[in-house]
């Protein structure tokens, strides 16, 4: 399936970056582990950072009840989410020509919040499992008291973009001669051995998905 | 020095976790590799991920001429930025107080074009120094073509926030006794080892500040 590319959507800066297949889009949002949202307030821009899941074509945030991003959307306004993956520095022969490996989304939508506890823990599960596949059988789970304090909302990927770069510089013709290193400097998100909390119950061990931590993609 | 506390601004959810001061703020937004800027066209946010520096008290971004975003700034139409460094995965007994470690700036400012060579040329050498501290006197510098295809702008830092947790979780007391391991999953950003251009010069070896790289904060 590929999002339609429209006015909203369309990579306009090197347009040949662009991708526009869902499953070249869904990799990339649940690889990452944080997004940022945007929003318009009587068109002052706000941008938050925020966690987030995939479930099934939506997208899922919470937060407090009060959350000021969460109220806005429950209103119905339109929001904006980017999501940003950093692979490597590209270093050129020439400043011009630096650049960065990535892979990036920018998707728009509105949402809905979700209502019955049913569609909440569902929600939650999904955000959890995101962070750290397994969790979510091990935690304790949300009483209905916390449900009641969490607000979740479920963004339809309306509209899709993911844009991308990767391998080495590409540098003027003539430069190539020059006595200058060119190349990549690889960059990735690592995971370091599990630090117990303080107040842990002895005999506790880190669970197997903490030590050995990885991220799909 | 502090940026004041006012309406756009002020940490609303979990205020205890905003801070004002410039030192912790400059910090942020110097250790962190790219940031998300938020622009609203018509009540229609958009949120893009670029490359920043700062350089002095204003925050640099570029692109080139045809920048949708950079048009818009030059235009004079306000911007939010976003910066966020994840430091670990949270993992409370409950999911409830799950959370991340972050240090986090956003900030709101409008933009003004860099006019003159000598002031796109000291933006583009931060930007340079920014990603690889040494880059820019081992590169091939700018042409007076390649500085008149780049648009730079630089943005007033008017008003700004940063938020940050760090710390083991924080559960409800009667979940300490709870047998579910709890604690802290550090994150960082690591740099593997550089990776040459197919096409390099046979004999170039990469230069220190990539081999051993390594990012302040």
């Amino acid at each position: 399936m590929e999002f339609e590319q429209q006015a909203l959507n369309r990579v306009r800066r090197i347009p040949e970056r662009g991708q526009y297949d869902q499953a070249t889009i869904y990799a990339i949002i649940d690889a990452a582990l944080l997004c940022h949202v945007a929003f318009a307030v009587d068109g002052q821009p706000f941008v938050i950072p925020t966690i987030h899941a995939r479930m099934g074509d939506e997208l899922i945030l919470h937060g407090a009840k009060a959350s000021r991003l969460l109220k806005h959307i429950e209103a119905g306004h339109p929001v904006s989410v980017a999501i940003t993956l950093l692979d490597g520095l590209v270093m050129a022969r020439s400043v011009f020509h630096s650049s960065m490996n990535y892979r990036s989304v920018v998707l728009f939508g509105h949402g809905r919040t979700l209502q019955t506890n049913d569609e909440k823990m569902a929600a939650l599960a999904c955000l959890t499992e995101h962070l750290a596949r397994g969790r979510w059988q091990d935690a304790r789970l949300p009483t209905a008291q916390e449900l009641n304090a969490t607000t979740v909302v479920a963004l339809s990927i309306a509209s899709a973009s993911a844009k991308a770069r990767s391998g080495p510089p590409n540098d003027e013709p003539e430069d190539y001669a020059l006595p200058i290193w060119a190349g990549v400097l690889p960059l990735q998100q690592a995971a370091l051995p599990p630090v117990p909390d303080p107040q842990l119950t002895p005999g506790l061990d880190a669970p197997d998905y903490l030590v050995h931590y990885r991220r799909q993609g």
